[in-house]
Order: C-alpha cells, then structure tokens, then sequence
C-alpha cells in the first residue's frame, strides 16, 4: 500500500466527532432522556429570509434559458466580493474587492491557505484554539508550534512567545475561551509580524459578538496589517451559514501572495455554489443585516442566562470584556478533575454536552466550553439539569 | 517575507485563465465582432427543474422554524450518499452509501486527493490531460511523471509506462482527447494496480457521454477495483452544475485509506450546501435522469454538427470508438505549426476560441480542443466562420 500523509494517521478523531460519537452512547444507554448539546457551536435559528429568498430566486435563474451560468470566477462573484470589501469601508487598512476570495467556509478556507506557503514554515497557534488550525497546518506538512493563552494574560497569546518567523493564526473573539483583542494588543501583534517577518491569520468567524469601538472586528483596523496579516472571515455565525456554507479571505496584494494565491485557486478551485453566492449577498444587504440581529440577540440572551445560571451554580466563568459578547463560555472545571472526567459525567448525570477543554490544547485542559448557540428552551433545560449536579450556592 | 509553496511560482497562469484574457483581448482589439467561445468547457443550457426546484425548496426550509439546519455531514447527507451509492447498483464492485463522500466539484476533490498520502508518492499523470490533474499534485509536494498518451494506441495510456507505483490518474472518456477505455483495457489497469502496488484515481467527469455497454463508465465495472481504485464523479457536465457545484469521490474501504479520508475530511471541511445537496438528490432523481437528457442531447447534437464540419473543411479529428459521445473533438492541426499558433491564428481570423492542445500537455502539441457544450447558434456560426479559413473540399 502507498504511505498516507503521516499526519492523517494519528487514529485519534477530530475533536467534534469524538464528542458527537459520546453523545450518541449516552442516549443509546439512556433513550428516554434526551442528550441535550451545549457542546458542538452550531447554529440554531433560520437562515434571513431574504437570504433564502436570494438563494431561491438564483435557483430559478439557473433553471432558466436566459438564467442559465456555468462555472464562477474561482475568487467569487464580483458582486459578492463588492458587498463583502463594503464591510471593510473607513478602516485604516483599505480592502479592494479584488483581495477577496469567496469561500465555502473558515475551515476550508484555513485548509487552503495553508498549502500557499512553504510546508518548511512553522505555523503557531494558540492554545487553548479552534482544533482544525493545528490539524490542518500538520496536514499540509508545516512544523507547528504553540502559542500559550494563560487565564493571567487574560487568554490571549503574547508576541514574546514566537521564537521565529511564520504563520502566526489569531482568533478574535477567540474560540473556545472567548478573549478578545483590543486595538492596542491588535497592533502590538501587527508590529511584531512587520518586525518579524511573520504574517498574521486572523479568523473573525466571531466578529458579529463583538459591540462597540473598543473591540476592532478586523484587523485592518490597525494601520499596516495589510502588509502583514491576512484575514479569514464567515457567514457561519453571524448569519446561520453553518450548513449553507460561504465565507471569505482577505489577502491584501502588499502581502506579495496574491500571485501564488491566484495560482491555487485556479487549479484548485471552481467557485462558491451561485445561488450560496446570492444569498450571502442578501446577508449584507440592509434587510439582512437587520434580520440577523433576531438570530444573534436569541444566542447573546443564551450567553447571558448561561452566565448568570453558572455563577449561580458556584463555577467560574472566564472574564468577558465589555463589548465581548462572544456565544462561548469558558468554564473552569469544578475541583482537579480533568476535562474529560467533567464532560463524561455531565453527559453520563445531566444528559449535557459539553466541549471539554483539553480538546482545544493542553492549555485548555480544567476549562470546558458551553456553546450559547443552542435553541433557548433547550439551554434553559440544560442549566436546569446541571442545577441539580452543581445546587444554587445560598 | 515567508517562503510561498514552490510550486505555486511558476508564474504561468491556469490555461483557462490563459485562454480566457486572450479572448478578453480580442474582443476589444474587434469590438464589433463577438467572440465565440469553443474552448472552456463549459456548459450552457439550464439545469433541470426538478433539481432547481429542490434547491428552493430545501433554501426555504433553512429560513422557516422547522426546517433549519446546521452543519451537515462532513461526507455528505445519506440522502446523497444513498442516491450515489445506487447508481453503482450491479457493478462486480458493490459501492456502499458509507464509502460516497459528496465534494464542491472533481477539481476540487482531486486536489484533496492528492494530500492524503505521503507527499514522495510519485503521481502518474496522462499526457495529454486537465492540467488542473499535474498541479494539484505539484502544489501538494508529489513528484508528477507523464503517462503519454499516443495517436497510435488511440489516445490512451499504457501501463507499461508506470515505473514506479503511485498514484495513476485516469479519465474516461478523457479530456481532451475524447478517448474511452474499455473493459479489457480497465481490466488491465486494475491488475497492474493491484501488482504493483499503485492506486488509481479515476475521473468520470463525462461518463454520461457513454452509451451502450462495451464502454463502461465507472472503474467498478472491473472485479477487483475496489481494492485498488478510488473514483470521482461530478454533476458540472451530466446535470449543467458547473456553477451549481457538486461531485463526489467514492473510496472503498478495501483501499485501507478510509479512515485517514476521514480524518481529512474533519479537519478541513464542513461538507457541501445543504441546498445543492438536496438539487444533486433530485438530478438523480427518475424525472432528473430523464430531465438530463434534453441538455445532453443538444451536447451530442453539437458534437455530431462539428465532427461532419470539420471533416468537410479537411480537417482531421481523433476518432471516437462507438458508444462515446464525449462532448470534445480533438483535431490536428492543419500543418506543422503549433497549437498555440493555430489558437491565436482561429481567434484573430474568426473570433473563435479554442483550447490548444499544448496547454494540456507536450504530448497534445499540434492538437487543439473544441467543446461541444455551446450554444447551438454559437457553434453554428463558429462553424460558418472556421469554414472561411478552411474552405471546403470539393
């Protein structure tokens, strides 16, 4: 047989899938009682209708003479990628619709960029962070290295812990803990990769939790990213994308990559699906930027009850910054257990699933992630089981 | 700054964007003569209703309360999978739903593909071919080595040409030169495969082209493939998805690369739109497949137009064996000058657009390919103008 990629042999199962694979046990040792998931961050609400409107309208166009379109540019449609560089107007950095490629998604998109540099160029990411990062930079032959996020520095990750330059991936409002940068910590990292010769992967798939000015949501916020940093956005969670699959990348033509990038896609690439296109076109219309407020003032009361029901419950939730309003909670373990060991038995005792920490990184470890995307009256049912594992404090 | 991925550099842009900028040139050197395209194969007549009908239906369920979802298999809905699975029924090689993974497209699963096994595999490619095949496998490390495909042996490759076991990408019937195996011939790749110890990656991207029985479209018409063959089908050509974006890669567990597949598969994708899911179910459907057939005809109409007026302006064509209607014709170029020249000759002279067979490997120099999946009225008067350059024989 042909040797596989050894980095697809480790046997061990893509974070999600293990936490899925518990979750159907539990509920076959336990069919009376439904399994009820705070654990994979997927959305729950409908899409826009406008969105859905688009998508439809676009489906009848293809079925029609005069309607009719075969391949996409690979980058995306230029309407798409107009209504998409608009997101970016007034910030220090400018975006130009040609530096946008439509994607079907982050994780796609982390995949991809990855093969656009040298497999010799480290990668660091943080830790605890999104599993598929690391995953996939292994998968595409690159040395990985990690950046500690400590609950001290409010877990965030700090320049001094690059050693050398490479492709340093950021979160912002981070998954799994949530943490969030500030302009000022936003341009020290801007600095260090200008300094450094690194270059900055920023995913934003959060940026729609964030409010007011003191959080930037891009990092074109910071005079000079464009030169240094590279910035991985999504339709996933802000408009309930999750399965209808579209987002983007912003790789500005000062980062010198735009030619090699040009190069991939064509080989790689044929385009976004059209009618994915149009609806996250509609997404960023007025009408659907104002529908998508429904979608995530549900999931922000969620974060907001699930708070209020954990402090209630004596746990300690990691610290949020005002305007930080991200859809994940980060949970400090009760005693010494492991993550694992609190996972198992809030299924095993509550039916709840939960993300355990350590699944995110070694640093994650003692920490678990409740998801506020879930329907309401499921996350309201889910505190009340584990109310009775964890009793009101008086 | 970082170093980018070798093979990204050449510098060289994908052949069709090639094509496509010169044709762009043209069009404003003679404004007022519009330039008509035989060169991307891309398809031009609507998709079926049935398909576009599912895809509204399914985008207004993912806007109403009871009908939203969230992400979807990483592999692809079992709807799909089960739909797939069943056009395998009766092949010596059964195809379960489990071993379907639904992708964007081929180019897009050939090119993750590639990056499941160990980047030193070396990787057979048939010369001439899609040159997206060699790139791909470029752009992921492997070491690429040309299968040459000669006039004398009807276009297709011979396995005494392998010297090394790898991976051996075919694609019946192939593009560009409209070759079809038979089954003797798979039958002799397949053995070869399982001696050596190679692999093959088979492309069906135009395998409803084949009638009859002597020309089979799938590699599990072959006893045995199952152990040694991984194949890639796509709805672009047989159901006009090419901007709808849909395929599928069926890899047999008997392979022994399922469970790196799945690995893969969970760290770098989210699987493909829900609603394009749900169009490429009812292509599938009884009223799709008949639906189909009103586009492949025209496709085949095409093909049949342009074979009789080439062959009247003395041009000669690559013949096609019975039962394969593939939608390119392969014809030599009238005299001893290049692919290219004759490329640049048939666009400045007649405004009509080629593909020169040199893009697609040294062995396609002096052949140029033509697609048949135009518009009718376009072909026919790409025809009348090539006749002015070839007038015909008496």
């Amino acid at each position: 047989m042909l040797p596989l990629n050894p980095a697809l042999l480790s046997g061990e199962d893509y974070l999600f899938a293990r936490i899925a694979a518990a979750a159907a046990a539990e509920q076959l040792r336990c069919p009376h009682r439904p399994v009820l998931s705070l654990g994979i961050g997927d959305v729950t609400r409908p899409i826009a209708p406008v969105a859905s409107e688009a998508m439809r309208t676009a489906a009848a166009e293809l079925a029609s003479e005069g309607g009719q379109r075969g391949y996409g540019p690979a980058a995306g449609y230029p309407f798409l990628q107009r209504a998409i560089a608009a997101r970016y107007d007034g910030l220090p950095c400018p975006v130009t619709p040609a530096e946008i490629t439509v994607t079907p998604g982050s994780k796609e998109a982390i995949g991809a960029l990855f093969s656009l540099w040298d497999c010799q160029v480290p990668v660091w990411v943080c830790d605890p962070a999104y599993p598929a990062y690391r995953a996939a930079a292994e998968a595409a032959g690159h040395p990985v290295f990690s950046l500690p996020c400590r609950e001290k520095d409010g877990f965030l990750p700090r320049p001094e812990a690059v050693t050398q330059p490479g492709l340093i991936v950021l979160c912002t409002p981070n998954n799994p803990t949530g943490a969030a940068m500030d302009l000022p910590e936003m341009t020290c990292w801007v600095r260090f990769a200008g300094e450094s010769g690194s270059l900055l992967l920023v995913d934003t798939a959060y940026a729609a939790f964030l409010t007011g000015e003191a959080l930037p949501r891009s990092i074109f916020a910071v005079p000079g990213a464009d030169r240094c940093a590279v910035e991985i956005g999504s339709f996933s969670k802000s408009d309930g994308f999750t399965g209808v699959r579209c987002g983007w990348v912003v790789l500005p033509e000062k980062t010198g990559c735009g030619a090699a990038w040009r190069c991939r896609l064509g080989s790689h690439s044929n385009g976004v699906s059209y009618p994915v296109q149009r609806a996250a076109e509609a997404a960023l219309s007025p009408t659907g930027l104002r529908q998508r407020q429904q979608a995530l003032a549900v999931y922000r009361q969620n974060a907001e009850n699930m708070l209020h029901a954990f402090r209630q419950m004596g746990l300690t939730c990691a610290a949020r910054r005002p305007g930080c309003e991200a859809p994940y909670l980060w949970v400090r373990c009760p005693d010494e257990q492991g993550s694992w060991y609190w996972f198992h038995r809030l299924l095993r005792e509550c039916g709840v699933v939960c993300a355990p920490g350590a699944g995110f990184g070694t640093m994650g470890e003692h920490w678990l992630r409740f998801t506020a995307f879930g329907d309401p009256r499921t996350t309201a049912e889910a505190l009340r089981r584990m109310t009775r594992l964890f009793p009101a404090k008086a």
